[in-house]
């Protein structure tokens, strides 16, 4: 066990293939932000994006050589073998990939007969010349060049002669990497470890083998490692998986399934407890939620809802969860809901500081289910729950009362919309009338009612609205349908969210606001 | 290859353990539709519910008894061994399993010492007891008992020989299948395989082995894929990878995986074409998106986006697509976007059938890339694309002409929250003033729209909303960021939906509903 633990190279593709998502976008702020991320986990290499393709990402080059200082990784710029029947030194790709300016560059080449044949539309010698020059072209120039093998295992499983003769090309030419793609997404674990296994027999200690799997069979993580068993020392993906159809193999699993449970070492020393930290910050980048499914990272993968496990977790933690949730800087979550046992709520209201007795245990556990039937949902809404379950000892707000709101939104031909709010609310036997505009409803009334109550309890001038999320349930009547608003907000110091459902998005949206504001006067 | 195939057994457990993921709940109603799904698909056993805890699948079991008419499946009811130190006869929770009425029961067993002598807080003898006389007590009723070993692959790796005992009660006492639970969901397919192998070589023939797998290494797919491999004949998992935590293994990539890629026998013939739509009626059902990234069933399983690959896909399509889309009732999709070539702008007008010259098809980039840019996504709003291309060859809607809108939402202290719209519009010469109200403001918007509009065209009044869908980008600016409106219509014959972006969510709203009706009105 003293022996040293053999080191995987982690090969981020988020900004390159990972962009390839339906429904993703990036600017060059982005991708700054995602590259320091990734940085900041201690990935090997970073492929930055596609600089012959893309414009954007010559840009996005410049600015990262001037802008960032990376500690733990190597930039790599992304392209594709010369075209069939050219030369390498006037090659308007290779000649973008010199531009990037990066020490290493991945070049994509054909390892599948068919595709040099049908899509190249040449002849088997060219395709291998095509990797042959492009790769001693680039090693010329002074690169470190990996060359992805384009549908490796689809073009190993019809010809496997020509695919040894495309992984010879870039050998003997200099490239330090062969990246075996599984372009098509195909593959099933006991092949990729079988062929990659007979690759490494073939080319020995000479490269280094690589490893490119998409998800399309569900099995991109388990691809990946049957790979690294074979013999891959070098794994290429994307954060949270993201990427083109079923995504790329997702690093945010691969990573601490080969370091946590095969003593393989992927990241330097003290970096795996960033990893849900920095799924996050990169989801939130591009807007788009990580799933909460998501292994190791995932709101919901240390989430314990069945009533039955919660008093048996707490006595055993180990018996219940496959690693410690903190190693990937996740942690254990106790679910409230309408199947949750007494001892659920009884563990959060003592998490949240609140005695709750018998009695009001009950109230809690009705309240609850009465309102899940309605649409509400208080996983996500904890400062609601917390209300909830003080109306449940007998409190109740005595900060503010509503008289009335009312908001106008309009729009005359060619004039810009707008809306305004009229918000009227009593403090004691004060009362308070505030108007005031917004781009939005919300905006407006949250300006309104900020304002009006903000008089008598000038705290709420530091308290604003961070998040906001819609979700229709149950779409099938369109917009007659219940719509169920959460809310998130900050004073600075710690964040809440709340919750309202109504078939009014309106109304849904106040309740939550009002339950937002009541919930950081509270905190005082 | 005449061989006849391997048959698997596929074991749904959707409606008893996929019930455990965050944030669904199920009516009875719910369930039963699910479980009719189910049937149509033609898995071999549905799993219904939980009798012993969970009194409303008492109901769930009497009423499918009265009111289904399975074709393919049989159900089962789940429970548990009888208590430590109690006796079969008079246990509770086998009671209710006999009170289900099936003819299939599955109870878990404790198969990890650790959690018999911890959780269950008594001796191995009794453990073993416990398996033995509840399965004995259940095959004299009659009942054909399989039982989940639970938390078996990390028993196996404390004690092998507990693991051994627990699963021996279960044979000699008459249980037709003994299924392996990675109920912690950390194991990987080379430990999955390998302990697998070793029951087998242990049980022989005597039982039929089962796997049953958690994805909290990303792996539930190719566990039970590698079970198969060593002899397992039934999988256990949920429709959409449903389930506590990461979610259970998923069948709907299991299936296709084993029965189109390694011939095996899954589902009778001419079923595995539902697959798609089953997976999507389920999800709508719990009211929970199936994931587009999904394998085989999503969106995105067979999306192609990035503008090199279109055309040689129409060229080859084997060459780009792992299996063929239609074999699992789904279908290739070009994807449009900033991102996309000519080529796919070119195909998509094409499959409209708008002629696009030269120029156009330039404008229909440009406006693609400005609005994209300020947050629309043409991926699902086909109505909108098509009214751009139109708007691309000069066309203008001349249906009708807008003067002004005006929505009031308002609420006075107890009285009940209330909507109304007033919305003028000209119809050539006619000018048309209508007010309505609704329960939220789109839903006054849309009626107030649709009279004003209806007096010169009666035919809006067969059009409807069926769906309305919001999402805020960037929420990190909260109610001040841009709301992005999906609204579906649909006039009886066919779906369309457009799309609205704005910061005020009416305007979003509202954008999307204008574009709506004037597509209702071009289609005629």
């Amino acid at each position: 066990m003293s022996a040293q633990p053999t080191s995987i190279e982690i090969f981020d593709t988020t900004l390159r293939d990972g962009l390839q998502v339906e429904g993703v976008t990036a600017t060059v702020d982005d991708k700054l932000r995602i590259a320091e991320q990734l940085d900041y986990l201690g990935v090997h290499f970073i492929e930055g994006g596609w600089p012959g393709a893309n414009p954007k990402d010559i840009e996005f080059f410049e600015r990262a050589s001037r802008e960032l200082t990376l500690s733990s990784s190597t930039f790599v710029a992304f392209g594709s073998t010369r075209r069939p029947r050219g030369r390498s030194d006037d090659d308007p790709t290779l000649r973008h990939l010199l531009d990037a300016q990066t020490s290493a560059v991945c070049i994509v080449a054909k390892s599948w007969d068919y595709h040099v044949t049908e899509a190249l539309q040449t002849t088997l010698d060219e395709g291998e010349a095509m990797i042959a020059d492009s790769v001693r072209f680039l090693t010329g120039e002074g690169r470190r060049v990996l060359v992805d093998m384009e549908h490796f295992f689809d073009g190993f499983k019809n010809n496997p002669e020509f695919a040894f003769r495309a992984l010879e090309a870039a050998i003997v030419n200099g490239a330090t990497h062969v990246v075996l793609c599984d372009t098509n997404g195909g593959s099933l674990p006991h092949e990729v470890e079988s062929i990659v296994g007979q690759v490494r027999t073939h080319v020995g200690d000479d490269v280094t083998i690589g490893i490119h799997c998409h998800d399309d069979t569900g099995c991109a993580v388990a691809n990946s490692m049957a790979a690294v068993r074979a013999g891959a020392r070098h794994v290429q993906g994307t954060l949270n998986g993201l990427g083109e159809r079923t995504g790329n193999a997702n690093l945010t699993t691969i990573i601490p399934n080969l370091q946590l449970k095969q003593d393989y070492l992927c990241l330097p020393d003290g970096r795996m407890e960033r990893l849900t930290v920095v799924s996050h910050r990169i989801a939130e980048t591009l807007n788009r939620a990580v799933n909460p499914q998501a292994p190791y990272v995932g709101s919901s993968a240390f989430a314990h809802k069945a009533g039955l496990h919660v008093s048996a977790i707490k006595r055993a933690r180990d018996a219940y969860e496959h690693v410690d949730p903190t190693s990937v800087g996740n942690g254990t979550r106790f679910v409230v809901s309408e199947m949750a046992g007494r001892a659920t709520i009884q563990i959060k209201a003592e998490a949240i500081g609140i005695d709750l007795d018998g009695p009001a245990i009950n109230q809690v556990i009705d309240d609850l289910k009465r309102l899940e039937h309605e649409g509400y949902q208080f996983e996500a809404a904890d400062a609601s729950l917390e209300l909830l379950m003080r109306r449940a000892t007998g409190w109740k707000q005595d900060f503010f009362r509503i008289e009335s709101m009312r908001v106008i939104t309009d729009e005359h031909a060619d004039a810009p919309f707008s809306t305004e709010a009229t918000v009227k609310v009593w403090v004691g036997d004060e009362r308070h009338v505030h108007t005031a505009e917004g781009n939005g409803p919300v905006n407006a009334i949250d300006s309104a009612l900020r304002r009006a109550v903000g008089k008598a309890y000038p705290q709420v001038g530091r308290v604003h609205l961070t998040d906001y999320k819609v979700r229709i349930l149950d779409g099938g009547e369109a917009t007659g349908a219940v719509t169920r608003v959460l809310l998130t907000a900050t004073d600075g110091v710690s964040d809440w969210t709340t919750i309202g459902v109504s078939p009014n998005i309106i109304e849904a949206s106040w309740r939550a606001l009002e339950e937002s504001i009541v919930y950081g006067l509270l905190r005082g």
